[in-house]
């Protein structure tokens, strides 16, 4: 038995996690900022900042991976007499008298104490602002005065965090810097092609600052005890290429009982060309002055945190639970929305283990992540779906990524992902359920962004199906391309070469025969959704064909796709098949097992059943379902990178938490609502905070992309926390098809699947103008199906409530 | 007056650098190999190890730009009681009771001693091996017994030293080692594409390892103090993923005077495909066995250290000089030549300034650096010119690096520096007139490494010198490409976005009128080289077309390419000069200076005089000739990455100590040795020690790239060291024209110039068979001029000494 110990313990009243041991097992991080100004910030005040894309404007410096881990940060340092400490417990790592830290909805609080002196810093981006705001707040305790020196510490990195890291030949003589006053500004390459600089601001006069690393931190000096610190003394330095930092000293002298707040601002600004510089060398600061005047006082800095916390107020009352499982409530009202939150503005880019220069957004990425914050900010996913659209290719296909800054497809990685074109139906059909917003099916939308190219975005739609359709291999299945969703199957890659990218590399594509079950069931999936698309728009020949071709592809499925016990989940080039009894390694995928029971095929013969019943022996663990079995223990290069990982870790087996919710919505689709709540709670944090926190490591309140399977040699270990489309799939499961409140062009479907001890829950759903109080009964204990519905006592026919303005109650009985 | 401490001192007689204090103002670092398998090691022992290629083979782990800087290497603690200590004195920085690093000819020995116990590490790769050797001697110096526990450490690279930095969502799950004895095998990514692995053993039975880094580490603890020493006590954790790493413990027992040998060997080791395993997951260990059993006692380390030192007496016994001037000798006769060395092994990959993973083999900087080590390692520098004219395209133009482990050209950086082709010439000259081998000029040798386009060696030097003559300006001079020698003149580049890179971003190269009086140097340099090689080749009509070309390009440079009082630079995109007296900035550069003095052009009518003397009067100061003055302040569009600098710093005014030995030789070519040496010795390390190390920085024993010039914040400060041409330029400016004993195809030609307060010294040089002590003496006090030698006593006509068999004594009186 695994011992449990607590790092820390969720606040819901104030939608926050307590964090009361600095010492957690990982560290546990927070996203500040939400629209262009972003930083990642650790229960130790770890991380960094970045402005729109965490790889060509990086503002501060991070080192991943670094001895001791994460000790780059925002750091104040207080020294008291000899002794040196932090809020946040690091870097100096000295004992405090308290120590706690609040992560909250875009904001964290850092709070410690020693010998009478409390220091609390609240963190956060002010909305629409480019600048984060560090407010802190020293209180003296004790009865006697206190005179102590508080330090800031801040490293700037030099924008572009790849060659920040690589190219020191140049970097070590590029840095430069101003100072006034209680600003310190960081312009390096501004003399040249950057129309951007950073400042790093304090609203207190400053005894001294620090711009020149080696000057403050010594050569040989830990980051616990910086020269300057240690001898209470800044020296003014002015940094002439190396590294840059910013630190101010102030003198703090507090009366017993006496509180002072300090604001400290880290800021960026972007100045027209020809209005750079007020004279040779020295840049134009007007920008910064005014940022600064709007955050100069305690005051100002509490509004803007209020309005902060009003706009998060608004996000999470769209849609909430209250059910007897303070877990289950938790999870959907707070945490796994704030997540989707975060995927929806990093992608894959940034986190403590995407290190923010490897990724941009990705089109199937950030289409599945839609469905997790649509119901939020419906404007901006509008936008992101016009802006993914316009990278597509003319024949359908898509760059499988693009640019934050540019918005541009990325040569690197090219296309051949074949699943991506489904993805921008899935998308785009969220959209439009969740707002009734059809006008979007007909903005003009580029091809590859170039101007004149542009079609509907209905045409786009068209065109997304067909490439599936005019990619059909000899079983009339989907031809995977590089790769289907599994990015680690690379059928056509046949790679030898370590130095080669599995997903960029494509040796043998012509004359194969790789088809992807999980691109059919998807293909069946949002193949119904086009059809029902095209209905509603008076489309019905384009219909027609579209259904004619998803019956096809279902019985190429039931023909073709069916080993006995489970779905296959591929051939392969050589045309053998992936994912069969047939098979000594990786008899049995989870993709396929999802994907074709979410579309229901072969549901009435029994199909969707024996297949999760096959996941439920054959891959379900304690901790979540792996994503193949038996796990590969050598190398396949006819299959790519999965075979690549180790046995029970990432795509070899791992649990993969992206696709569990699949088979969970397929168990729902079958109404095996036990199954699918047992699933859930294995991967949901709330119940793994409960269960094992610290053999998952991870943060307890959001979920990671993947958790070690069976056949690791840890399982339960936890890995890639954050950015995973695993949050939009838990949301997109537990909202709509276990709490069952699903939006419908027509109105809120209203179709629960439950575990059978399940009771009663309510569900208030702000939708389309209109505010609905769902209360779920189910007296008899059934597992799916409503038997009866009232809207403000009315009955209802069928279950989809209609679109209504106003507060409207909604009875459901299920039976 | 700016204090001059002192770190430590020559030991010229084991040519040897001696540290004496740990504390240096930046690590300073030595090179163990000098064929396949490589180090970096600094005076505290941190650096790392690679096979090849610092960036597609990186065996250990290292961070650059740290904090605390240089905290990752091969580390020894020693646990003695509570006290725990390093003999490099990092991590730990324990004080010691002594403390001795020394650096020398691919060896390293660290010494440190504390509480009677000392603790001698010797740090060398043997000899044709793929390994690095530690050797490690404890010894109790004290009276009484002494128990206590060593710990070594070393943390893997996960192969690729570029997304091992970058790739943590899958890289936290791959990393997989085996143990087997007091062997710590490392295979991350073997069970896959890689057939190699790493190892780290020691000849001694263990009382524990690790191989988990946070395991022995801790995940909030400072390298400093290791969780598993500060306990005395090993894990023995097996890593799966996250870090892997490795650590022995052994228990040490010391009576009084005692001292034992303990050897860790750190291995790389390759298998053939079908030999990998042993059996399933479980890997092929042979060759690992067999190199151990190589280095299992001290005796045979003993052996391979005295093999390595009797290969560096042979190096070093080529050329040596004897003078009154020991700062002169030791630079002549041992540091000068070992820094060759490590250049032409490393180019400029792998340094403390070069991370490793940015730049391959540079076809310009491989044949510089080929004058540097040519006589020493004749039959390598033959390889390096055919490997380096394999990746020439038949036009004559050049890809601009090729990659060491491919030999293949780099297509990221691509072509078009259009004094690339030049430089070929240059190498392979220096080859023939070394060795006497013509027959490399009838080597195939193909075009872009595509078989069956081979031509002879000789038609590519005829191509390369076409293609200058093929791209020629409106002025008749050589079209500048992306850029010269200086790479950061980008004259067709017009660059507005940070993100591009200068040197292959070329948005307006069509119609250019850019034009490098560089090139035209250089031109008539290898032009006149390439003529008088025809010509030994019987080929009189090839010599006669190209000295009309050579001859018309000094008339070129002299109508078009002075200002009055110096040699143009440059003509820009739309034709204005640069580097002349008109413009604002950047008014002389030192390139064309050093060239066209070097090419002796206008000699006659006063040119030269006047260009150097312009040198002195505008560019010379304290540290050294800057690049250009004055320096820009702004950033100019149409010439590029020059003036992105800030003033003073790199290629914007900076000492860019490569072409400070050009001016140099021109001095020489006038005849003016006291300018000369006064150039000489203002670059030259040893002075540089003796007058401002801690100002400058960096390693007393090397060059570095740039010193901050006169314009700068900080003057005299260093960067970049040891990965210069300047190694090979110094070499070859003192070798050749300063103590004037020059190769040439009948012989050595004796040509000294020296200041005229120069009496006499002794040049012993081999030379293809034969041995000259060649002692010269200069009893008028004249800068140049040879009026009497004699050869064993018989006086010579003319001053070519030929070549003989056997050892000579020659006689020169200057005069």
């Amino acid at each position: 038995m695994i011992q449990n110990p607590k790092f820390g313990h969720f606040d819901d009243t104030r939608r926050e996690y307590v964090i009361t041991d600095p010492k957690t097992p990982w560290p546990w991080i927070n996203y500040l900022g939400n629209e262009d100004f972003f930083s990642l910030i650790s229960n130790t005040a770890g991380g960094y900042s970045f402005y729109k894309d965490a790889k060509f404007r990086r503002l501060t410096r991070y080192r991943y991976n670094n001895v001791p881990m994460d000790n780059d940060g925002r750091y104040f340092y207080i020294k008291d007499g000899d002794t040196i400490w932090n809020p946040g417990w690091k870097p100096c790592r000295t004992p405090m008298d308290s120590y706690e830290c609040r992560h909250g909805m875009n904001y964290t609080r850092i709070t410690g104490s020693k010998d009478g002196i409390e220091a609390s810093a609240l963190f956060f981006v002010p909305l629409h602002k480019w600048c984060e705001v560090q407010k802190l707040t020293l209180s003296n305790l004790s009865t006697e005065r206190k005179q102590f020196k508080l330090f800031s510490f801040q490293e700037w990195c030099l924008w572009n965090a790849a060659t920040d890291m690589e190219n020191f030949q140049r970097n070590f003589s590029t840095g430069e810097v101003e100072v006034e006053g209680s600003t310190i500004y960081h312009k390096t390459e501004y003399r040249e092609r950057r129309n951007h600089y950073a400042f790093y601001h304090v609203n207190h006069p400053v005894s001294g600052f620090d711009t020149d690393r080696e000057t403050f931190m010594g050569l040989y000096s830990d980051k616990c005890a910086p020269d300057a610190v240690v001898e209470g003394r800044s020296r003014n330095s002015i940094a002439h290429g190396w590294s840059p930092i910013a630190s101010h000293c102030i003198e703090v002298d507090l009366l017993p009982g006496e509180r002072k707040d300090f604001v400290f601002l880290l800021g960026y600004v972007e100045n027209e060309q020809e209005n750079k510089f007020v004279e040779r060398q020295v840049i134009n600061k007007e920008k910064a002055h005014s940022l600064i005047a709007e955050f100069d006082t305690a005051e100002k800095v509490d509004a803007a945190f209020d309005e902060l916390c009003a706009y998060w107020d608004r996000l999470l009352s769209v849609y909430t639970v209250k059910s007897s499982n303070e877990k289950l409530d938790r999870m959907v009202n707070i945490w796994n929305q704030y997540q989707c939150m975060v995927t929806f503005c990093m992608s894959r880019s940034a986190s403590f283990f995407e290190s923010g220069i490897g990724r941009g957004m990705g089109f199937r990425d950030s289409n599945q992540d839609l469905v997790g914050f649509v119901h939020q900010i419906p404007e901006r996913a509008r936008q992101r779906i016009i802006d993914i659209a316009s990278t597509q290719f003319a024949d359908g296909g898509c760059y499988h990524q693009y640019q934050p800054l540019s918005k541009r497809g990325n040569n690197d990685i090219g296309g051949g992902f074949n699943d991506d074109p489904c993805w921008l139906i899935f998308g785009t059909v969220a959209y439009i359920k969740e707002t009734g917003d059809f006008s979007i099916l007909d903005e003009m939308v580029p091809f590859d962004n170039q101007p004149g190219t542009e079609v509907t975005l209905f045409d786009h739609l068209r065109i997304s199906m067909d490439h599936v359709l005019n990619n059909l291999g000899p079983h009339k299945l989907p031809l995977i391309g590089r790769a289907d969703w599994n990015d680690c199957l690379n059928l056509n890659c046949f790679s030898w070469d370590p130095n080669e990218s599995f997903q960029t590399t494509e040796n043998n594509s012509e004359g194969s025969q790789a088809e992807s079950l999980m691109i059919a069931g998807l293909f069946v999936v949002t193949g119904k959704d086009y059809v029902e698309l095209c209905r509603h728009l008076g489309k019905a020949e384009e219909a027609d064909r579209m259904q004619q071709a998803v019956d096809a592809m279902v019985e190429a499925v039931k023909n073709h796709g069916w080993d006995g016990e489970w779905f296959l989940r591929a051939y392969d080039f050589y045309g053998n098949k992936i994912g069969s009894d047939e098979n000594a390694e990786g008899k049995i995928f989870i993709e396929s097992q999802g994907w074709c029971t979410m579309a229901g095929i072969g549901l009435e013969e029994g199909l969707c059943d024996k297949a999760l019943d096959s996941v439920s022996e054959r891959m379900e663990c304690e901790h979540g379902i792996v994503l193949n079995n038996p796990a590969f223990t050598t190398y396949h290069v006819e299959m790519g990178e999965i075979s690549s990982y180790p046995p029970g870790y990432k795509e070899n087996a791992g649990i993969f938490c992206h696709n569990n919710p699949w088979v969970i919505i397929g168990e729902t689709v079958a109404g095996r609502g036990n199954d699918a709540w047992r699933h859930y709670t294995k991967i949901l944090p709330s119940y793994v905070e409960e269960k094992y926190q610290a053999l998952h490591k991870l943060e307890p309140y959001v979920n990671c992309q993947m958790v070690a399977g069976k056949d690791a040699a840890r399982p339960g270990e936890g890995k890639n926390s954050w950015l995973t489309g695993t949050a939009a799939w838990m949301w997109y499961t537990v909202s709509a098809f276990i709490l069952g409140v699903q939006p419908t062009y027509d109105g809120l479907l209203i179709n629960p699947c439950l575990p059978d001890t399940a009771t009663e829950y309510e569900v208030c759903r702000k939708f389309r103008g209109g505010e609905y109080h769902i209360h779920v009964k189910n007296p008899a204990g059934v597992q799916k199906g409503v038997k009866q519905i009232t809207v403000d006592g009315k009955p209802l026919t069928g279950n989809v409530v209609p679109v209504l303005e106003g507060r409207h109650e909604v009875e459901v009985i299920m039976g």
